[in-house]
């Protein structure tokens, strides 16, 4: 039994004391504690070291005091799985030195057997459960199938994806067939961090929002939702598609226990979109965390009075940058666990 | 008297015989008739030559056959004219070597005589109009103060811009005097392109949509309202302000005569939102002109029945791409040009 259930308990829309709160990102490089093992070891070793892992993951929980631990691991160890080549460059991103462009690039992914290709994320996993000892729940996760896409055709990070997108514009057919095997390899993969010990998933679009709503729809949506109908028995889904505000609706109803949001849209509007059937998480700005502590609290403070009691996980619209200071992170995370409201 | 007013009229709201249509950064690397011009000069030379900045605004008119032309210039000569030192490297974009930290940075920039500091556009302008010959309108524009701070402060581009972020928040007091005395010099500026003879304006807010809807108006917002009542006396304003979907009311009430859209919303999500009275231009995916000619036609009469007759002026929703096809930049004119609508 968990001591602190609240995120699963907002996410199943019952009555909590308080909102939940964590932070994307939040075990990161913001903390000086996750720095020294980031100094000392590559970020796949960082990734792959079960024990390393579970280390980074549960600082934010020790340190800041979040109400849920969220699996400190990388949404391109998928691609990776499924047979590409990836690296990522210190200060410069991702890099994939072959990234997919034509139909004979199949030949170079596949399907892969998860428990073989990412058994250090489901050993990860069953450390941080135990170590965690039921104190706070852990989030899984995963890439949706067109932000991993994104970086398979792209072969690096972009602002607005331009190859990826003219990749699924002309060759419509083979871009299906990248997003399919992604998503089979994404449900299974997510089963088994289910299977590992992970209390809640989320399934993390970061480049959604760089496609039209019929797009949307057409190269990421339909893939989410077979991903969310496939673990919905199993366990509580949230999806945050960065940008996507005008599928909220659409999102909402594939069975999703939450929905995150960026900061580009007001909670107001952001809960006429969705409906009061499912969970919203967000939305503060990241940038804001660089505020003075007053301000933080202040502005903190009219978000939660914005989103009201219930159905609503308090978090940033985005990860926490590296340059926020802890005590301002930690003044985030205090603020929402004090807040009353006054209805 | 102009032979092809119709984009003036469609701002005005009057009936036309059929949709206009231009295209952002249609003067632009796409076209091999620039890249001539490009490599024989540098960035800084082609705006600041009018004979050159003249020459290629007009190439799109000739090859592409637009229904406006818009002056090859570039945000970053307002900054440059306050006294900041710009820089552009081909291929990373614009570098300010000295940005504005402290307030004591405020010593190093002024508003400046924009006739005597910007004399090069007004002439470019004055030549343009000339060789034109009546032909098409031509459209003037500026950097929205917003769009400029993050350039003057981040000191180069960005897909955050958490450091111009940061500043607004830590600062703002001086993010505000930096934002009037932009706000001030910009609206001198496009004073003196439209007595030189701009016949439309438009306001390029690129970076709007990394705000929140309040900070939008905090930071953004109230000083596009500025220059668009200093300028609706005198001239047609287009407000673009990227991914600010959420304050389109708020736009439409500013006075302009229209507002750009991004392909991120739905035609019919965007009119009920700015309402029926103001124009609204876009809102073509850019990458999307990358697909093959019969879908480029296909999803161009997509749009335009969306968008529908009247109040509507066909363009992309950001720049045109450098590596679009100059046939395909083509068969979007030439669609919207063709196009019947059944109403």
């Amino acid at each position: 039994m968990l001591q602190n259930d609240l995120l699963l308990r907002t996410l199943r829309g019952e009555a909590t004391e308080r909102v939940p709160v964590w932070m994307m990102r939040q075990a990161g490089r913001y903390l000086p504690e996750y720095m020294v093992i980031k100094n000392k070891y590559g970020f796949f070793e960082r990734c792959q070291t079960p024990e390393l892992a579970a280390e980074i993951t549960l600082q934010p929980v020790d340190i800041i005091g979040v109400d849920a631990a969220i699996l400190f691991s990388d949404i391109l160890v998928v691609p990776q799985a499924m047979g590409l080549e990836v690296e990522l460059i210190e200060s410069k991103g991702p890099n994939l030195p072959n990234p997919i462009q034509t139909k004979a690039d199949l030949a170079r992914i596949h399907v892969p057997n998860v428990e073989e290709q990412l058994g250090y994320v489901f050993e990860a996993i069953k450390l941080v459960k135990k170590e965690l000892n039921n104190r706070v729940p852990l989030i899984g996760f995963a890439g949706a199938p067109w932000t991993l896409l994104c970086y398979m055709v792209e072969g690096k990070g972009s602002k607005t994806f331009d190859k990826a997108k003219a990749f699924c514009y002309t060759q419509p057919e083979l871009a299906h067939t990248v997003l399919q095997m992604v998503t089979d390899t994404t449900i299974a993969y997510l089963k088994a961090q289910v299977k590992a010990g992970a209390d809640v998933v989320q399934i993390f679009d970061s480049w959604g929002g760089l496609l039209s709503p019929h797009d949307f729809e057409t190269y990421s949506l339909q893939y989410i939702r077979q991903i969310v109908a496939a673990l919905k028995d199993e366990v509580l889904t949230i999806v945050f598609a960065k940008g996507a505000w005008h599928s909220l609706n659409a999102m909402a109803a594939t069975g999703a226990a939450g929905l995150g949001i960026d900061w580009c849209i007001k909670p107001s509007v952001a809960r006429e979109l969705a409906g009061n059937q499912i969970s919203l998480q967000g939305n503060f700005d990241p940038a804001k965390l660089l505020a003075p502590i007053p301000i933080i609290q202040q502005e903190v403070t009219t978000m939660l009075n914005a989103f009201g009691k219930g159905r609503y996980v308090a978090n940033l619209g985005h990860g926490i940058l590296p340059n926020v200071p802890v005590a301002h992170a930690k003044a985030f995370v205090d603020t929402v666990k004090q807040h009353v409201f006054n209805v």
